[in-house]
């Protein structure tokens, strides 16, 4: 038996409205084999590079699958709608705002692209051509065209291939290193709070740096003041005391503040997009 | 190969307490072989309308189904329980309240309808007679009854037929026109802010002015004073500058009003239910 | 056609940030024909007791399935990750904290215990040995044995055998009881405010009171002060006059306090763990 081919898919849509049950039921319609798949529908309305962040770090986990992923304030506009084929012979379907490019690279890089063409693509899945809308294209677009390349068709019956490097990129998270600081943004606060930042646990100290004894490292927020908090470096949430913020390695290998059983986010102020500056201490005596 | 069929399911119960996971574990226990699409578990509680408003738009766009909603305030108490067919060959399955007709209506009319009797169902299931709480007919009848709807049962030998004109109906909502001003309430606020009218976008404006030079309408909520807001006809949210308030045919066809990247009805202050008149605005000479 | 093997996944994750998503794809990668049902991805925050008592709610209601939970604030400590197997055929997978056993009780009782060994799993999975992270035991270790297990595995070949015995258990909730009076903690605050009780329903009365003409119960929050409240029993939510307190068999068998279309936890100004004292009221005379 043919196992039933997997749509993910992620938007800012929310789970009230009907906006996503709209979109599985048309792809369940066109392809009725089809398997959708929900990363999350929660991501911050209209944050392109939140959406960006989740479908990359989990679409690799996916065996093969077609990435439906809609988080398009440009709706309507003159912002291509694109399907994208990677290396790993993935699908990423969605509006040519940033948002799928990431995950391509994840997905073993980005092979090639076409822009969706409504009347081919709602003529093959049987819709009325007059169906489209300037206000929901996941429905009207991208979920028929990530349902017909579930069901196997060619991505070049559905509209004009494109060159990939005309695609629209995201700026990576601005970073800046010192001898033995680096500043990042919030790119992330979790359910649990978890402040995650735009560097990676490993980057956190220069390659010179790496293996001496730091043991924590001081936190300043906005770099409008003098550090504020030290963060203790720890491998486990349950290592923390309770009120002690920890510095973690975290589950996609960013490093992240972190108290154990309360909200850093909420204890520290922070939400996305703030700058965050952490400068390396060492042990002190009394500790080494 | 048979495909699966499908159980969609809609209700107020949250994501959080098992309520949902309850009726899905029955149903896939009763009929191994359904595949329920979960429609949206976030209708605001108790609120019939804002149910079947959703339940409405959606089926249409899934294959044949059969369509399990429970958004159900008078659970236990004389309110029938009920299931439905359709021209189109569904479903529905729920309470006797009215949030089964208008998606009824939507998927080619209402066709047969019947009474659930607790002990047919529950016979039919496997389950024990007594256990029908006073609390949760969504798990103890609806389910079993949508389970065994999607195995093949006949309805008729769920419970006794029903006169589908008897069945609760909802009014629909209260829309007033004049000349050139329609006043109707808010349906729907979305996770975006828009807030969708009970009035389709094409019934703004009377036959007699439709197709004329209208650019704007004015804006009154609650009608206790002058219009406060001008609203610009748009087609795409992203033709809106920051803070520019439009008027759009929504996603569904309704008319809504939206901001582009705020929220409308935090911005309007409104909700569900507040009467919001529109009064159109020929364009000023310097725009015609 | 044999059916998909069931894997029903609860946590305390939430649905944004990718965390059941990435569990979800590594389940599928690694079983694919794994059929996973979300039971709940919204328990509070690490509390292990409110997880621990959906999952014991529903699980019995599924047929015959491996049950994935993660509620898990001490991820990376000394707390063992488990398997555990029950009398009527299921796997429960998730951290030796509790979560699990009260479920375990439900399919049946517990049968058999083990420990999940982290290079076990990972190579049977085909998933790489340096994987596991000390944050996210869900995605690297949980779900692929969980997967495993779907698929047949057997589950000695995923780590020692543990006594059942050594596993780590919840107390049960704090209840006392006097001649007409019974003093438990809140449990549960559910979407619709309805107040659980850590305390059946039918329990509410020494074996000696049961049957005679109680109608309703003072009731007394935090055993601080007089009774504030008076509760009248019913049946259904429906019976309830507006902003009438009324105490009521849940549709789990606890005793809740509820109003009926409003918060009951709101108006009372409880939530979980808050104790509250329940007095029989004998039928005033001229009701009874």
């Amino acid at each position: 038996m043919k196992s039933l081919r997997i749509v993910t898919f992620l938007t800012d849509f929310g789970l009230s409205g009907g906006y996503v049950a709209a979109c599985e039921a048309t792809i369940v319609r066109i392809s009725r084999d089809a398997r959708v798949l929900h990363i999350s529908h929660d991501v911050p309305v209209g944050d392109i590079s939140a959406g960006s962040l989740v479908l990359a770090r989990v679409a690799p986990l996916y065996p093969e699958a077609v990435h439906l992923a809609v988080v398009d304030p440009g709706v309507g506009t003159a912002r291509l709608p694109v399907a994208v084929s990677t290396v790993r012979g993935d699908y990423l379907v969605g509006p040519d705002n940033g948002l799928l490019l990431d995950a391509a690279a994840a997905l073993g890089g980005l092979q090639d692209a076409w822009t969706l063409d409504a009347v081919q693509v709602r003529t093959l899945a049987g819709l009325p051509l007059g169906g489209v809308s300037s206000t929901f294209h996941g429905r009207d677009l991208f979920a028929p065209a990530s349902a017909l390349l579930a069901a196997g068709i060619d991505p070049g019956s559905l509209g004009d291939p494109l060159d990939p490097a005309s695609l629209v990129r995201l700026d990576p998270p601005s970073v800046a290193h010192s001898v033995d600081a680096v500043t990042a943004p919030v790119i992330e606060v979790d359910r649990f709070g978890n402040v995650g930042l735009g560097v990676h646990f490993e980057d956190l100290l220069p390659p010179d740096r790496q293996g001496s004894a730091i043991t924590s490292f001081s936190v300043e927020i906005r770099g409008d003041g003098a550090p504020e908090w030290t963060a203790r470096l720890v491998n486990a949430y349950g290592e923390l005391r309770a009120g002690e913020l920890g510095l973690i390695r975290d589950s996609w290998g960013q490093a992240a503040l972190a108290l154990n059983g309360a909200s850093a986010a909420q204890c520290l102020g922070v939400g996305t997009g703030v700058m965050v500056t952490l400068t390396a201490q060492d042990a002190p005596a009394d500790e080494a």
